[in-house]
C-alpha cells in the first residue's frame, strides 16, 4: 500500500516536470548584445575598495548608455560611439580626460571606430585638442575618402568639422590629471633607472577603453579610444589607431576591441585575425578569441572584448586583468575586473 | 625489311627518350626568390616609350641590386631595405625622391618594413627630411619597442640615430621635381572641378615602390615605401604605413608588399589576409593572392607582390597595369608594366 502510494507520487511528479519541461520555451533569441571594456592590465587585488567600486559603476554606467540605445533599436554604431564617449570623459581611464602623459608632458589622443555592416572605418593618430576623438573618427568614416588622420592634419580636419555636434575642442591640458601626473613622474624615474633595457614592462601602459556592439537590425560596430603609454615619445601610435588591429568589425564574422601592448596586437592583425579565423577555419568566436589571447600573443600582452552577429560575447585577456562588462537582451548584465 | 627497321629505329628513339627523362634532374628547389614593384595604376599604353624604357630600366637595376644579395647569400631583410633604397633615390617613383606634392606644396613620406623570420617589423608615417624613410622604418623595428612613428616625432627619433650611416638628413624640397609639381598642379584643378565628390579616382594616385624577398637561409622580407596620394591634406596615412596592412611578413606563410588606394588595403588587412588565407585555408600564395585582388578588393584598387618559403613569386593586379619585376636562383627574370 505503502509502495504504491510512492509510486503514485513519483509518476505525478514525472509527470509535472515533463509537463514543465514541454511548456519551457526553446532560448531566446538574442535581439542586441554589447560590451565595454576599460583596459587590461590592471591588478584588482592592486586597486583600493573605492577604486573598484569607482570602476565598477563608470562601466556600469557606460554599460547603461549603450544598452539603453540598442534595447531601444538604436544603431550599433551609435551605441559604440556614445558608450566609449562617456570612457572618454571619465577621468577613471586613459582615454580623453585622463589620458596618460607622454614624454613631453601633453597627451596625444588615438581612436578608431568601425561598421560592420559596411567595413568602412575611421581613425585618428596623436590628436590633442579634440574632447572626445571617437566622434572625429567617426566623422573620418563619414566626412573623407581616408581611414587614418594624424596630428596637426587631424586637428586640421576637426577645425573644418567645428559645425559638428560632436566636436568639442579643449586645450590639451583638459585631459590631465594629479594621478596620471604621478603616475607619468614615476615612469620617468623607473625609465632613468632601467636605461638601456629597450624593452620597457607593458602592464603599467594599458587603460585603454572601447566597446562593441549587435544592435536589433544585426548590424555589428566597434571602437577604441586611448592615451596610449605613458611617456610615450617620437609620435609613437599604437593598435587603437588602426583598423584591422584595435578595433575591426565584419556583419559576417565578428566586432573587436582590443587593449594592451599595443605594437603586438598591430604585428598580429588580432581584430581581423580573430575575424579570420571564424570565416576561414570555422571557429566560433570564443574559439577564436581563445587561440589569439592564448596560442598567438606572448604573456601579459593584454585583451580584448568581441561580439558575433548572433549576440555571443567574448572577453578574454592574458594580463592580471581587464575591467570589462557586457548585456545583451536576455537580461545579461554584468561587470569585472579580474579573473 | 623496311618495316622492321622503322620498328628498330622507333625503338631505339624510346628508349633515348627514356633515358633523357631518367638523367633529367627534378626541378631544382629554388634558393631564393625576389619581387619588386614600382606601383600599381600605371597605364603603360600612355607613357612614352622612352617613359616605358626609363621604368623597365630602373625596375632591373632595382631588381639586380637585390638579386645579388641574396645570391651572395645575405638576409632577405638586406635585399628589401636596399632594393627600396635604390627606388626611394629614382624620381622616377612615388617614393623618396620623387614623391607626390601634398596639399600644403611639400612631401610627408610612408614606409614600412617587416622581417618574416621575428615577425618583428616597423614602420614611419609622413617624415618629411629623411632621405630613405625605409632605413628609418628598419630602426624603428631594431632600436625601439614601437612599430609605428609619425610626423614630428619620427623626425626626433632620425635626430637621435643620426649616427646611423643609413640615416641621411634632406630638406624636404630635395623630394621634389618638375613632374610631379605639375601633377599636382593638375590634381587640384581637378579636384576644384569635381567638389562635392567625395569619392575622388584613386588610380592616378598610385606609385609605392616595394620589395619581397626569400634569402637562402629560409627567411622572408617585405618592405614598402611611399610619397602616398597626390594633394593629401589633413594628415592623411595609408596602409604603408602599417603593419599587416601594405607590408607583411612571415616564414610560416609569406611576405607581401601593396599598392593602391590605401585605405581599402587597411580596412581589408591585404599583408596579413594573404597569409590567413594560406595558414587558415591552406591556399596557394597564388590563389590567396587571386582570391584578394579579384575577390575581395573592389575594381581598380589596387596590386601587390608576394612570396612564399617555397620561392613561389605571385604578382597581381586590377588596375591597368603595375610596373614590377621579378627573379630568382633558378635564372627567372621578368620585368613588367602592363597585363
Amino acid at each position: 500500500m505503502i509502495a504504491r502510494f510512492f509510486c503514485g507520487v513519483f509518476l505525478v511528479a514525472l509527470a509535472l516536470v515533463s509537463c514543465a519541461r514541454a511548456a519551457e520555451p526553446a532560448a531566446k533569441k538574442i535581439e542586441f548584445a554589447i560590451a565595454v571594456h576599460g583596459g587590461a592590465g590592471i591588478e584588482p587585488d592592486a586597486l583600493s575598495p573605492d577604486g573598484r567600486r569607482a570602476r565598477t559603476r563608470a562601466l556600469g554606467q557606460a554599460l547603461d548608455v549603450g544598452r539603453k540605445i540598442l534595447a531601444d533599436g538604436g544603431a550599433a554604431l551609435d551605441a559604440v560611439e556614445q558608450t566609449i564617449r562617456l570612457l572618454e570623459d571619465d577621468p577613471l581611464f586613459n582615454a580623453g580626460r585622463g589620458a596618460v602623459f607622454n614624454a613631453a608632458g601633453g597627451h596625444e589622443l588615438d581612436a578608431t571606430i568601425m561598421d560592420g555592416r559596411t567595413r568602412e572605418g575611421g581613425g585618428v593618430a596623436a590628436v590633442t585638442t579634440v574632447k572626445n576623438p571617437i566622434s572625429l573618427a567617426r566623422l573620418v568614416m563619414t566626412e573623407t575618402k581616408h581611414v587614418l588622420l594624424i596630428g596637426h592634419g587631424a586637428e586640421q580636419f576637426a577645425d573644418e568639422m567645428r559645425d559638428k555636434r560632436q566636436i568639442e575642442r579643449v586645450p590639451n591640458s583638459y585631459f590631465s590629471t594629479d594621478v596620471r601626473r604621478e603616475q607619468w613622474r614615476r615612469k620617468v624615474e623607473e625609465e632613468k633607472a632601467a636605461r638601456g633595457n629597450k624593452r620597457a614592462s607593458g602592464a603599467a601602459t594599458m587603460g585603454t577603453v572601447g566597446c562593441v556592439a549587435l544592435d536589433k537590425q544585426g548590424n555589428l560596430a566597434a571602437g577604441t579610444s586611448t592615451g596610449g603609454l605613458v611617456n610615450k615619445r617620437w609620435g609613437r601610435v599604437g593598435d587603437s589607431a588602426i583598423l584591422g588591429a584595435g578595433t575591426y568589425a565584419d556583419n559576417h564574422s565578428c566586432a573587436v576591441s582590443c587593449t594592451g601592448t599595443g605594437e603586438l596586437f598591430i604585428r598580429n592583425a588580432v581584430g581581423f585575425h580573430i575575424g579570420a579565423l571564424m570565416a576561414f577555419k570555422g571557429m566560433s568566436l570564443d574559439e577564436a578569441v581563445r587561440q589569439v589571447i592564448d596560442e598567438v600573443l606572448p604573456d601579459d600582452s593584454g585583451g580584448l572584448i568581441a561580439v558575433d552577429a548572433q549576440g555571443n560575447i567574448s572577453m578574454r585577456f592574458n594580463t592580471e586583468g581587464m575591467a570589462r562588462a557586457a548585456a545583451d537582451s536576455r537580461g545579461r548584465v554584468e561587470i569585472m575586473l579580474g579573473k
